[in-house]
């Protein structure tokens, strides 16, 4: 269970921060039910094969404790619960300071200092928390089912715009070549300037058999050399600690102002401006000691 | 046309302020095309009579202009346009730094400190700008129409919040009896726990003859009564400065977070995370100079 977001994260981010920064995050997202979880956990089995370790951080953003909901969708996970080389963490977001934003990344950072070469984070994804954990991935895999594209309408344009690789899971239920129709007509509709771009690719699997889930590897494998390739990984990561820095700084300014908004001081304060001793800006500024 | 919110605000205020808190503000909101203008138009007159100079402060948080579009709508408040003991002003919000929150309060000092003992702030009210509109009013109108009952149920909760005076506009049309049946059995349903409470009345007027609106006069003068009465007044005032205090402080602060994380030193805070010669909550604190 990790307590993220308050106070304590500093100093567990400030003894980690210099062990990180090997890892490759790979996140997973997509709507409950489009089989995340068996996916991610025939993923795990796949890189253990290679010899390779695994961190697992699981984000439910509608529970509100750490653990409890996901353990019970984390069963099928048993397998690797012995197994040295996997390391799982499940994280609640309802409710933490800074929110998923601030929390995804230092989970993350966690797992990347144990050791992990690979990091998958799963998600339930939900509209913001899809993009939030999207920010926080180097390739994010957009999980899709058969029919999907009835449902969803909404928000396609906000996963084609995170997807790096598409997959319709459950490929051997009817509709799904009606989706793949769907989803190359959503890409050919948009724009990749350059011929070199990455173009997402769609990845038919069956995680319950394990049906293209070596193809889907081999799609993020692509994914990590073109993105090596065009320096577009630097980019991405540069992108995504000044993101978080400014969300640190945004908090850290919130914090203080609610310091700054409580006590005798700013009743003292409070009082002027009702007496018109001092009008409502002066105060404010003298409340902040500028 | 006022611009307020930005920086220029600051001086404006602080110029005014020791000059203002005489005035009573009233806050008149309700749905477009409620009759809120003419309402509005014809307590000007009311008031004019009885010897009372005016403010009206009419907000549209839609346009992104100041004056156009509500101008159009103040044709019928032509008949004031040359009295000088009438002073209208108009103020658009969108865009606004701070928003309603803080720009209401400021227009409203201008009028209050210009000398009118009466401040209308007339607003098209769109869900939370009702509710702001109320945060800055002594007493809030609420003005629905015959057959509104059927159309804004979803909002209900919230004018019953913040109406001090319920006003059926248009009464003389079909539906007047339901929507004060439903207003009643709202406010039946409502809790007021000391006998003393402000009960909101429910007025009938007909604002294109001017009916009723000597009735909705009298109810903003009772609720005025009772709110002086009570000390209520008072306690309002007070939470009022306390909350646009924390507002100021607040834009304050996010002011400050744009200038931190711009710029040549935020560029050296990002490259020295990326670097992993400090972590990302230290580069914040160091950047923010704590």
């Amino acid at each position: 269970m990790l307590e993220m977001g308050g106070n304590g994260a500093h100093e567990i981010v400030a003894r980690l921060y210099p062990r990180t920064g090997a890892a490759y995050t790979i996140g997973i997202t997509g709507s409950p039910g489009a089989g995340k979880s068996t996916l991610t956990d025939r993923l795990v089995t796949l890189i253990r094969q290679g010899g390779d370790e695994v961190g697992v951080l699981a984000v439910d953003p509608s529970s509100p404790f750490s653990g409890g909901a996901i353990l019970g969708d984390r069963v099928r996970m048993q397998d690797h619960a012995t197994d040295a080389g996997v390391f799982i963490r499940s994280m609640a977001t309802r409710g933490h300071l800074g929110g998923l934003a601030l929390a995804t990344p230092q989970a993350v950072r966690v797992l990347d200092a144990a050791g992990k070469p690979w990091v998958i984070i799963e998600t339930v994804g939900v509209g913001q928390v899809e993009v939030e954990v999207a920010g926080a991935a180097d390739t994010t895999v957009v999980v899709v089912n058969p029919g999907w594209g009835d449902s969803v309408q909404a928000n396609k344009a906000g996963l084609l715009e995170i997807a790096d690789v598409f997959v319709i899971n459950k490929a051997d239920r009817d509709g799904a070549a009606e989706t793949r129709r769907d989803l190359e007509m959503m890409l050919e509709m948009t724009n990749f300037p350059d011929a070199d771009d990455w173009r997402p690719p769609i990845v038919d699997t069956v995680a319950t058999t394990g049906e293209g889930v070596g193809a889907l590897w081999r799609a993020v494998g692509d994914h990590r050399a073109s993105l090596e390739a065009s320096g577009e990984l630097d980019r991405r990561r540069r992108a995504r600690v000044r993101h978080e820095l400014h969300d640190i700084v945004l908090q850290r300014l919130h914090e203080r102002a609610s310091e700054i908004c409580s006590g005798e001081k700013f009743d003292t304060a409070a009082n002027a401006v009702l007496a018109r001793e001092v009008d409502p800006y002066a105060a404010a500024d003298r409340l902040m000691g500028s």
